[in-house]
């Protein structure tokens, strides 16, 4: 049996990512591969390190792409700053800070939640109150939770979790190239994000940086990183002026991302950051005239991905089926204690535009009036 | 500074990885994405499972795609079925059987090394005889060599390694596509592969397909998974009914991928395996006509990568700079052991051409003579 061409629908990603990724991107990919220890390629992976840090806002040498999706990079942020019994302090109010918990677990840390509900923020003085109760070596917290809409703030943070002599590991995999991250402003240690976001290149690949105290972390640690794949040293020396061979370079992918990384560099960050703000806020005005409520408090809600309430009298997985079926449009679903109960609604990057926001609001008008 | 557009040269890829892609690949992945949870994206996962199966020659339900280059195949390979103590049998006659015995050690196995020389085979009563000394659960082999350009024959060895109660893990990165693999012929257990050979997709994906009799090994974990991104079980899940979210699958790889598949399907793997033989035997003859010699007896020498003596009085990197920078072919020196002392010259899926074999003759010719 021959299997036909490929024919996939014409999709309008609104979701959590993957987000639609612009033409120059997706031409990008199909240029021929050359090695990944050709010089030009080294040439690319400087200029892509070199767009990282402007995007990233950082001057990190330490600035790679991990060859895996956003979860990978969660997992080669955690497993390199991880020694078995280590003490780390995780924040969780949401999906993701839980899949931080599990990795740092897995990884043989002895490991304290931070709790808060779903769709709260954590405050500084609370990162402080648990590292004064649970001394530990490393706090990981999620700058735009995916599966609420928070945009957790990140300013003053550092400075408690430095006074206890801890690094802060930041998930901005949500945020990176939508809303402001500024590493070193910041001073975040370990942060990582992921292609398929705001970045608007297709999914596979994670942006990871860290800063020098990391850096001096890592070169501390008594026991090698158990995963060998996402061992950072390994890592850092084909990054680095040794181009040691680690992995074969996901060629295209990085094509994708530089060319991804270029169009934010052309139209710049501010401006990029007021654009996502702009049109967050004219879905959020669309999505209240509908009568829908907004899940988030304004004061921190993401304007990358937002969440919102699935009246009582509409089925969430239908209303979401015609919506993809009938109008090509992908939204969201609620994950973990918040499936069923919401939408989640991405506005990433390229996404980012008028006339998506007005698109969807129209399509969905249609389906909450049925 | 404006970044320019991507401008890479146009090299004819003859090295051991990345290989070249078809035209029909690259297109495939300008296609626009859709979502990893879109129905129409599980349908194409159903047909990347079914081409894998044909590619793989196996009817194991489990067969799915790892979001990683082929060391994160290897990785799940080894990570899923070692836990804490186990004993563990790796045969290591190159590069990555050393790189398989490294990663079994960080994940807390207890080792045994079947050493040979590089560029030796391994025989059924090696392992047999090894395994009476060192009774393992698992015994890891590598298919073919890509630092040796050895084949290792598969026939015979899994009745033995089943024989003492062990599950068998091959790695056939670089033999998938371009020489007969034949899991349920052979009754391999645990067996991965990577995209950028001789698949001829662009790196960054890692198939890998289990048996039931590895399936079932699985079930019978005691502990979890120590990399959570590897979990097998966790991928299981969205590759199975579930559909459960792990990891946002990368959609243009998997088009890419799906594509190359496909054109195997068209051209068979027969038809394939002996088009591969042919070239070989073509790049074999002109190496030796070249006054080269080969470095793998021709028994059991890889039609996909072959390994061939530097001369004394030429200088191997200058010499491979040449052909890069004048000629635009890319072909590798020796990993390890062997550098310095071979070059490996990759003919793999769509480059095992013969107009791609006279011209890397011609070039080496004109550059030997200098």
């Amino acid at each position: 049996m021959p299997y036909p061409e490929l024919d996939v629908p014409i999709r309008i990603l609104l979701g959590p990512g993957p987000s639609m990724v612009h033409p120059r991107v997706l031409r990008a990919m199909a240029t021929p591969l050359i090695g990944h220890l050709d010089p030009a390629f080294f040439q690319m992976m400087g200029e892509v390190q070199a767009l990282l840090r402007y995007t990233f806002q950082t001057k990190n040498w330490f600035t790679v792409v991990i060859p895996g999706t956003g979860s990978a990079g969660m997992e080669a942020a955690l497993a390199n700053f991880i020694e078995p019994g280590d003490s780390v302090l995780i924040c969780v109010n949401g999906y993701f800070g839980e899949r931080m918990f599990e990795m740092a677990l897995r990884y043989g840390a002895q490991v304290h939640r931070l709790d808060k509900p779903w769709g709260e923020i954590f405050t500084p003085e609370e990162v402080d109150k648990a590292l004064r109760e649970h001394p530990s070596k490393l706090v990981a917290i999620v700058h735009a939770e995916t599966s609420t809409g928070v945009l957790q703030p990140l300013e003053g943070l550092a400075e408690v979790v430095h006074n206890h002599g801890a690094l802060l590991l930041v998930d901005t995999v949500t945020s990176l190239g939508g809303v402001p991250v500024k590493v070193d402003a910041w001073d975040l240690d370990i942060v990582y994000s992921a292609t398929q976001k705001a970045l608007n290149a297709p999914p596979g690949l994670a942006p990871l940086t860290l800063s020098q105290r990391a850096e001096e972390a890592l070169k501390e640690r008594q026991t090698p990183v158990r995963s060998w794949y996402l061992d950072l040293t390994l890592h850092s020396k084909y990054w680095g002026a040794e181009r040691a061979y680690h992995h074969t370079a996901p060629i295209s992918m990085m094509y994708a991302l530089r060319e991804a990384l270029r169009i934010i560099d052309e139209e710049g960050l501010e401006r990029r950051w007021r654009r996502h703000e702009r049109n967050a806020q004219l879905l959020w005005e669309g999505l209240e005239d509908l009568g829908l409520e907004l899940y988030v408090p304004e004061e921190y809600r993401l304007p990358t991905l937002t969440t919102v309430r699935v009246p009582e009298d509409v089925n969430e997985r239908y209303a979401r089926r015609r919506l993809l079926e009938d109008y090509n449009i992908e939204i969201a679903g609620g994950l973990g204690a918040l499936k069923g109960k919401v939408w989640r609604i991405g506005l990433m990057g390229y996404a980012a535009r008028r006339e998506n926001v007005l698109m969807l609001l129209a399509a969905m008008k249609h389906i909450l009036q049925k």
